[in-house]
């Protein structure tokens, strides 16, 4: 049966003051639409298997919010990292987990605070995948087609030659490539052979429990030695004395890199990881002038280019602004030039 | 004895957000020290006269707020219109009033949202004037010595060839002149017997009550006939029933240009009428960039000539403006160049 993880642990600081350490951008309407990131990502992969195979991995501080913005979730299927251990380790729990119920599992993992922008072809995608790893050991990534030479993102580079026998858009992976110089990123673009890594991946539940015991020996034990705890009354407490032992390691480096079955679907369906306020402004609607308003009462004169974001403000009058970013949110004010937005990071 | 009226009726729109309708400027602590400009008024009279004889008139829905920030003022002594009608009949209503309880007082009459720098030196400027008009008929006004020819103000044109014999520096005035253009405003500055008009007034009760009587007599007629009935439960009733009768009109036009006995006091003591934000941000403390930040947790980066004002807000973060006004306040946010600010009537 098909499972769907996803990891909703981050907690962001590029949208500050929008999000915050006790609200993260997952569970934030970013867009205005009327849907956080995390419900639009759950709804994004209804079809793809019922809210029962759904499994979201967060911190226990988010257990509420994840259980108030989800209420059809079954409440045991929200695992709780009592720390924050970067990615590899929260898949290797809930694998473990999924393994426990349901061994034959094909499985989906995606990140909960993405954007996509076409979510038939993306469905299409992904259960493409699904049916490519229900009868394979691959591990499958979604690849982003480019369309300028980001630097935000990673780059998966593929061997175009020859395709896989069973799906003529599945190719292999020549190497994972860290986020790029603005050189290094026109040169991937210039070949056609690159794509971004969206953090989206495909594997049965035995493949990827067997590359954990392959590639991260010590980090399966962990998790193998519970194979009788999942499910039970116990498995909370031993998750929390066990987990804070992990290495905090991301899947990329602690699986990916080392893999060899390791295949990319090239994808196009609009992708962005909302990983700053620029991409953002790309995603919403805009004005005339390239103004990006979210809010209930925002009125703008003499201002272009910008994002004012005040979703907790009653009304709001902005003038003779180009190129910045106001956000307003519960008593926090912030108003920075859209190009110095890395030092967000740093303003609080 | 001595009396002090303060007019605190005004609905002044030009700090929107900071005030509103419902709380205009005179109730708000603009310059973050504590005190609202109501407050700081009161507090530079004391030593003129007595709480018990300073008189606030207002609209009926500032009576509350005019109480929480002034509890040792009796209530009495607050009077209430029912209506806006500009300063004359409001000096009109309060000098009848004071002339039933003090047929010999001696009064200053003050806006209430003016701010003055040096207190001692503006106590004994007023002190003077009540000396004189304790023995004469006169009409005296407080002229400020212009330090740059301001546009946003009007000017008392003196006749400084020869002073009164009872103070050296007390002149006749020649003429009122409303808001000049900047060109004639520099001609004022060159000629040295213009002063600004600070709309403080000083004058015995008989020559004002007198000067309704001449130059309003139908305004006149209406107090008058309420002489009996003033601090007597059916005031209110009655003002209620007669103040929307009256015309709307200025002291200034009312009185001013038609008396003769017109005298001024050129004074020196630092005086704004805080009538715009840049008026505002001279006054303001500002840091080695020339910013002024009332709140409580304001940060500014390569920000400049601006001021950030916001009491509401627990936090705030400013980046890459200069010469801006960012004002937020309960839920609402105004961000603009403060050479626009003449436009900030048009933005609520």
């Amino acid at each position: 049966m098909n499972h769907v993880v996803i990891m909703a642990g981050g907690i962001g600081s590029r949208f500050w003051p929008m999000s915050s350490e006790s609200v993260p951008k997952q569970f934030l309407d970013v867009l205005g639409v009327g849907r956080s990131l995390l419900q639009m990502t759950v709804d994004r992969f209804l079809g793809i298997c019922e809210m029962d195979n759904i499994w979201i991995v967060t911190s226990k501080a988010f257990r509420e919010q994840v259980q108030q913005q989800l209420p059809d979730l079954p409440a045991h299927n929200i695992l709780l990292e009592p720390c924050r251990r970067n990615t590899a380790p929260c898949i290797a729990y809930v694998s473990w987990v999924i393994k426990s119920v349901d061994p034959s599992a094909n499985i989906v993992v995606s990140p909960s605070d993405h954007y996509i922008t076409d979510v038939p072809r993306f469905r299409e995608a992904v259960q493409q995948c699904l049916d490519f790893t229900a009868q394979s050991d691959a591990i499958v990534t979604l690849g982003m087609q480019p369309d300028h030479p980001e630097t935000g993102y990673g780059y998966i580079e593929a061997d175009l030659s020859y395709a896989t026998l069973t799906n003529q858009n599945i190719f292999r992976v020549d190497s994972f490539k860290e986020k790029p110089t603005l050189e290094v990123a026109k040169e991937y673009i210039r070949k056609s052979n690159y794509f971004w890594n969206s953090g989206i991946f495909i594997w049965n539940v035995a493949t990827i429990v067997n590359a954990f015991r392959v590639y991260q020996p010590q980090m399966a034990a962990i998790f193998e030695n519970l194979r009788e705890q999942y499910r039970t009354e116990r498995e909370q407490q031993l998750i929390d004395e066990v987990f804070p032992t992990c290495e905090n390691i991301s899947v990329d480096y602690a699986i990916m890199e080392h893999a060899d079955e390791i295949y990319v679907y090239p994808a196009e369906f609009g992708w962005s990881d909302l990983g700053s306020w620029s991409s953002l402004h790309k995603l919403l609607p805009k004005d005339e002038h390239n103004n990006a308003l979210v809010g209930r009462n925002i009125r703008v004169y003499d201002t272009a280019n910008s994002i004012v974001h005040a979703t907790t403000e009653r009304e709001v009058v902005v003038q003779g602004l180009d190129g910045y970013i106001v956000i307003e949110k519960d008593g926090t004010l912030l108003i920075t030039r859209m190009e110095e937005e890395q030092r967000i990071k740093l303003f609080h």
